[in-house]
């Protein structure tokens, strides 16, 4: 008989894939190019040279016993090594390839992690605006995602409701930043809030309390700063990564978890990982891809597009009057909505082959998400939709 | 705190893991050469050039995005569809890609279709010798994995000790043929037996008994013979595959579930391997593996020195004494221990610089495993280790 938790799970269909089916749709009708989608946060730039090239030179001259292999279980080493001296010169850590887990992006470096420092029945807290699937990966460890209100005037975070909620219960707090779907990067300040408002708790619990920080949209930041790096701010800290958006290879699936050297166990970490992986048959991702990322630790894809597209749609969007938090990184806006129900807003704006996601879903009612990883030229084109929109309200 | 069951699981370390560090270890005193190393199966032989142009051709010509963007978490439609055609043609079946899921190998698969198929304190039988990770497979998953003892004649199946087992509380029967470790590959008679001892229980128990068929080993078989197709025998079939072995590429991991189109909610099976997916932050495997394989899906590495290797040793260990069934396919060949202690044999076998893993693991007592998935220099070399050592009984 089929499984009857997963049947139901399959009966709660994405509002992003539904909207993203009729954006599909609609362009067999009128056209790809005149649907003005801007549900899905698939990257818009092509991949690096360097990737396609360490791949094909991969193929051309490793061994292919060497190359396609087994790999250990734990991740190849000199790709853990490589990882690891990468993010010690960009943020003066001091991570060895053993903190470092190889996996598939970062939804199965936030799965495995979640997994790794919690038992069933325990808490992870989450900051909305967040990822809807952290219900998934957190759920179904058998541990329980309890949502923290918004702070909408900055989209940083509410350290009140924050404190409330942070109970002996808690033992992880799980963050994104920069931050899908608002566009927020915590600042230096907050960062240093949270770890002291963590170190406060975990001494008067006297048990530890990790922070899971998925942070996918890591390189993707405006105005020519950088995202503050997380794990230098407080020592429990698992970070969570994911090629996708930096080197525009979602479908590759590759990532990492990297343990702060000072955690709890830090060393074990890795370890704990490679048993989860063998639970559900996963292992580390393919070997090839393992090895071409580690070829090009610190080049990226051309995002300039993202900062470009931003400063279009933040102007347009308040000169329409839009109350909005300037995005300072990721490829989102979160503005919000022009009446209390954003998905009603939503689907007003279909019929201007707008297609917008409201927030809902994201842990905020009254806002909605533009995904602007488009071309430049289609955002243009988009402005005079928009504005014919806003005029019907 | 970190999660306890798995910090117990990683005081259990795999006896052909440890094996393979000694040998690692021998081979760096001795030269690795002169290491008999017959425990791991990590193919031998090289990956076909057709993989390798068929990666490079779609490094070079398609487009990025479509190469590298998200692809569909069911899988890649033309991929799936390519994978059911080479089925049906070389099998007889009548898949489309909807009864096709892609995952990353068979471990992926098998923890993939067990979840399927059970619930929480389901029972889940495997028959004996069997792949000890099939314990992970199975008891991660809240079900749990009982072992029929197996027919040391012959190595196909004791059907009354299976049918005394196969009570109503059984979900799931986990086979693996051609089969590692003893080599046997299951008849047209043993499958027609077990399929109509399944359907008998099927319809005396009113609930689906699903047969899980583990077949990475699909395409090794020797004497000019084709493995019986297991799911041409019985309708509630999921097939388990992975091209590491076929195609020489373990570290790449990549395979797929086949539902049978005759089983149970068929068409449903793939959508709830989503949903499991979701549930482990993996989802699918990378869209550039996934396609290559699509390419090439008939192909097979040169995969004779196999059977080379097996009638070396076959020929050898007869002639020495062991008891032994000849193997039909695989790269494993597994004689009966000249001591009813397996572990004492093969520790004593180190001695002689061959590396022997004892049976006990695989759920069988007083055999040894070789995985002669080695050069056949190597196989030639190690009979005069084995006859010095079989001396010394």
């Amino acid at each position: 008989m089929i499984n009857e938790q997963y049947k139901r799970m399959l009966e709660g269909k994405s509002v992003i894939r539904q909207l993203s089916e009729f954006a599909t749709e609609r362009g067999k009708e009128i056209g790809y190019e005149n649907v003005f989608d801007y549900s899905l946060g698939n990257p818009s730039v092509p991949v690096p040279g360097e990737f396609t090239e360490a791949m094909i030179k991969l193929l051309r001259t490793k061994d292919s016993m060497e190359l396609h292999g087994y790999s250990p279980s734990l991740g190849i080493a000199s790709v853990k090594e490589k990882i690891a001296d990468s993010l010690n010169q960009r943020f003066g850590m001091n991570y060895t390839g053993n903190h470092i887990f190889p996996t598939t992006g970062a939804a199965g470096a936030v799965a495995h992690a979640v997994r790794c420092v919690t038992e069933p029945g325990d808490e992870v807290l989450t900051i909305a605006p967040y990822f809807p699937e952290y219900n998934m990966y957190v759920n179904m460890t058998g541990a329980r995602l309890k949502v923290v209100p918004a702070d909408t005037e900055s989209f940083q975070i509410q350290f009140g409701r924050l404190e409330e909620m942070l109970t002996e219960k808690v033992a992880a707090l799980l963050i994104n930043t920069p931050n899908n779907p608002s566009g927020a990067v915590y600042s230096e300040d907050t960062l240093k809030k949270l770890a002291e408002l963590l170190m406060r708790k975990q001494k008067e619990y006297g048990h530890d309390i990790f922070l899971i920080s998925d942070e996918p949209y890591r390189e993707i930041v405006f105005d020519g700063k950088k995202a503050p790096y997380v794990s230098r701010f407080y020592d429990n800290t698992l970070s969570c990564y994911s090629y996708s958006k930096s080197l525009s290879l979602p479908g590759e699936r590759i990532g990492y978890v990297a343990a702060n050297p000072a955690c709890r166990d830090a060393e074990l970490i890795s370890a704990i990982c490679g048993q989860i992986s063998r639970g559900i048959g996963h292992n580390c991702p393919p070997s090839i891809i393992q090895l071409a990322v580690a070829e090009i630790p610190d080049v990226t894809a051309d995002m300039s597009v993202y900062e470009r597209n931003m400063n279009i749609l933040y102007n347009e969007l308040t000169a329409l009057g839009f109350e909005c938090v300037r995005p300072g990184g990721t490829f989102y806006i979160f503005p919000k909505a022009l009446e209390e129900d954003a998905a009603a807003f939503c689907r007003k704006a279909l019929a201007y082959d707008l297609v917008l996601v409201p927030s809902d879903s994201f842990g905020v009612p009254g806002f909605f998400r533009m995904a602007y990883c488009i071309d430049t030229e289609k955002v243009e084109r988009s402005l005079e939709a928009l504005r014919k929109f806003v005029k019907g309200y």
